[in-house]
């Protein structure tokens, strides 16, 4: 039988990009350092110097949306603004504040009810990685040198161009990524010590970064295995974008990152808004019909065990690519749809940073913008308060997160209508994609609770209802 | 009034080169490495595993040495065999078993009253520091663009060569090890927070690597201030070859290497042996009679506090030279004779690991082989047990370590006298360099101690003592 975290079904996560989100800075941080201007244009490289003690002093602002789980961009010490390129997975970055923050922040969260989620980036080092900058030091004379895979010396991992590719293996041959030789038994050790280092320390789980591209199902199974022994609990999410029925058997990873449903959500409330000009690899976007999507979700969500549908993390938005508001033509009223879609399915439902409050934003690095604290007139308020709305919602009815999801057939084109059934409480959802009211035959003397409506309200008419 | 730490009176320090020193190994560190046979010629780069446990491992060795002071060259993180190139100040080597194994070497250590002082290497980090790695990747984005000296770019550390300098302050030129900035505020905090920290984890001093290329007294007043406020016994000994009169006014350093010392010692008693085609900078080697010599050995005693002279780090080898014994063209006798003077003058005697045991090599990296544990028909044991009871005579004697110090005029020419004399007790020292037996008219009825003799016994006719 597959096990998954319960408090997974449950949550509500909020995903932070750490150098934008927050800035506390102050005395914890490294001093004589210059930064650039929070809210500076996040096309420009750069660290605009978020860090894990402004997250603590949000997380009221977190707890007010609703969200009970955070997931983290790497915050690991790394020489890029992203944090993908560790150069120490034993010490929270500096210009974030440091282990000492990472402690006071899972203190702060924990004590809220906030689980902390981090994201471990295990396929690949970087080239300031000490056991590979200590074989570009020392050439074949370093003890380090089975841990990476060299075709060939010197090694040029700076001066490499398209004549002198990387002579070792890297991710997506990026010279800056070098990627460890997992079959090498060090390896393998410092990557385990990693993960349990971090649970005792007191995190809550792992997402794992294109875990999908170490190819060995045993190191995963070791990986769950070790993680699960210091907490049961811990959450293990891989990021694959695609289905990941394969990892999801119940002794690798609990879910994978839901590209597949922001994919879905996207293009079906998208519909006439949608941007056709966004290509994403594994993100497809195009209109679909209400028939198609609703046998698509069903798709997705039969594809795995229900254990695993139910902490699946659904997400509308994330670093890898354009904010949902972009894609979506600045439509709000599909966003909110889309949110609204997003709090009432199974499975775990992750805002990225901004989203709730309507910030746009192209193809990474344009998604990766400062949350604007400096400027509350660029908060959209009617989207915040839609969205706390909404996550209110799902925490209010225990049938959203782990009811049984059901589709209503035979309702007008562009409604959508779906059930999320247990013994004891049943919800119904009614969402009208299109522009124009429509009548509804519903059961039975429902209590209807309108959560969005273009126009009016939501009129209960006998054995009909009118779908804004 | 100036205060230097008591202890460093009365100790004689061994120093570990830790590469080359004892070999533990085991489950403490990386697995999946490869290292080089232990004895492998020290003019090979690469890394033969000598680690902290195997320095605990021997801790009764030194013991029996008389060893109660260990000067540890570098620790830390580094790309480099000989580790002064630090790529992370926080965390030792994993090649020596990290941080815990320094906290087994000083628990082990300070049980049996051996102190252990450690490297500091604050004038350059390594092009593999995080700071600098973190400009390397980010350029002008950066933001610790401040704590290093660039002067354009791109950054070339890792393709500099004669017409492409470093295009940043390096020490000496080398593209390895960027200089820090010492003015900027961050850099300053961060190399406190270093000394600071491991002062706090236990360690007894610091010896500190190149510490006149910082020229800013501030910043080692400073320096001093943070750690005789953690320690106030813990010893500050500094890389100065020259004398340091400056350094040494009782508000920077407590001591410097006694280089001076080195070269005036090897210089008298290698008498005929001394190999003139080795130069070294700082280091005059070129023979020289008795007058001379107690004249210069007065002005150097002379030039600083007499609680400065007495914890002066009196070395006749370092990881910096040729081993004494190849310097003296393998004339045992001679070395022996030169550890006879280090006994028993003022300053603490320091024995680089080996040279008690006949260790022999050139310059720099040859003088850093392994010691023979593998090979015990190496250890020249009549060396030994000369080292070992001349340490003994050391310790026995007060007066050797606190007494002041006196030289006897009119003695034949190639017998040294002095006399090192507390109120309560006085020790004579003779010492013939010559080939052949001199006689000594003596004061009174004292009692005579043979140390050493080419030829026979001491022997006491009335007021003439037989010298060898």
């Amino acid at each position: 039988m597959i096990e998954t975290p319960e408090w997974v079904k449950h949550a509500v996560f909020y995903q932070i990009f750490p150098d934008r989100f927050a800035r506390f800075g102050g005395d914890h941080l490294p001093a004589g350092i210059k930064l650039k201007p929070w809210g500076s244009c996040p096309g420009e490289q750069g660290y605009q110097g978020g860090d894990l003690y402004g997250i603590c002093d949000r997380l009221d602002y977190l707890v007010e949306l609703g969200v009970n789980a955070i997931y983290l961009n790497p915050i690991f010490s790394s020489a890029s603004n992203h944090r993908y390129h560790t150069y120490d997975y034993f010490e929270v970055d500096p210009l974030l504040g440091g282990n000492k923050a990472l402690r006071a922040l899972l203190d702060q969260a924990h004590v809220r009810g906030i689980k902390v989620v981090l994201d471990g980036v295990f396929n690949h080092a970087s080239r300031g990685f000490w056991a590979f900058h200590h074989i570009l030091e020392n050439g074949q004379d370093s003890p380090y040198l089975d841990w990476f895979l060299i075709d060939d010396w010197p090694l040029r991992p700076y001066h490499a161009d398209e004549s002198n590719p990387p002579n070792y293996q890297s991710w997506w041959g990026l010279p800056a990524l070098p990627k460890f030789n997992i079959q090498n038994p060090g390896v393998r050790k410092y990557i385990y010590d990693v993960a349990e280092y971090w649970l005792k320390f007191g995190i809550d789980g792992w997402r794992l970064d294109v875990p999908g591209e170490i190819d060995d199902d045993e190191f995963w199974r070791e990986f769950r295995r070790r993680v699960k022994a210091i907490n049961p609990n811990a959450y293990i999410c891989g990021e694959i974008w695609q289905r990941a029925t394969h990892w999801l058997q119940g002794d690798m990873f609990d879910a994978t990152m839901n590209y597949e449903f922001c994919s879905l959500t996207l293009s079906y409330f998208g519909y006439q808004a949608l941007r056709d000009d966004y290509h994403k690899n594994n993100l497809p976007l195009q209109s679909i019909d209400t028939n198609s999507f609703m046998a698509a979700i069903e798709d997705m969500v039969a594809a795995q065990d229900w254990q695993v549908t139910q902490v699946q993390f659904n997400l509308l938005g994330s670093h890898d690519m354009a904010r949902p508001l972009w894609i979506l033509r600045e439509d709000r009223y599909a966003l909110q749809q889309a949110f609204l879609f997003q709090m009432t399915m199974p499975g775990a439902p992750c805002i990225y940073y901004g989203d709730e409050i309507a910030m746009t934003g192209e193809d990474d690095p344009y998604c990766r913008g400062a949350y604007p604290w400096h400027q509350p007139e660029l908060v959209d308020q009617a989207m915040l308060d839609f969205v706390r709305s909404v996550v209110q919602l799902r925490h209010k009815y225990q049938p959203l997160r782990t009811g049984r999801l059901s589709f209503d057939r035979d309702l007008p084109e562009d409604v959508l209508g779906f059930r999320r059934e247990l013994p004891e409480q049943q919800v119904q959802v009614l969402i009208n994609r299109g522009k124009v009211p429509q009548a509804v035959k519903i059961d039975g003397d429902l209590n209807w609770h309108l959560v969005l409506g273009r126009k009016g309200q939501v009129q209960s008419h006998g054995r009909y209802l009118q779908v804004m």
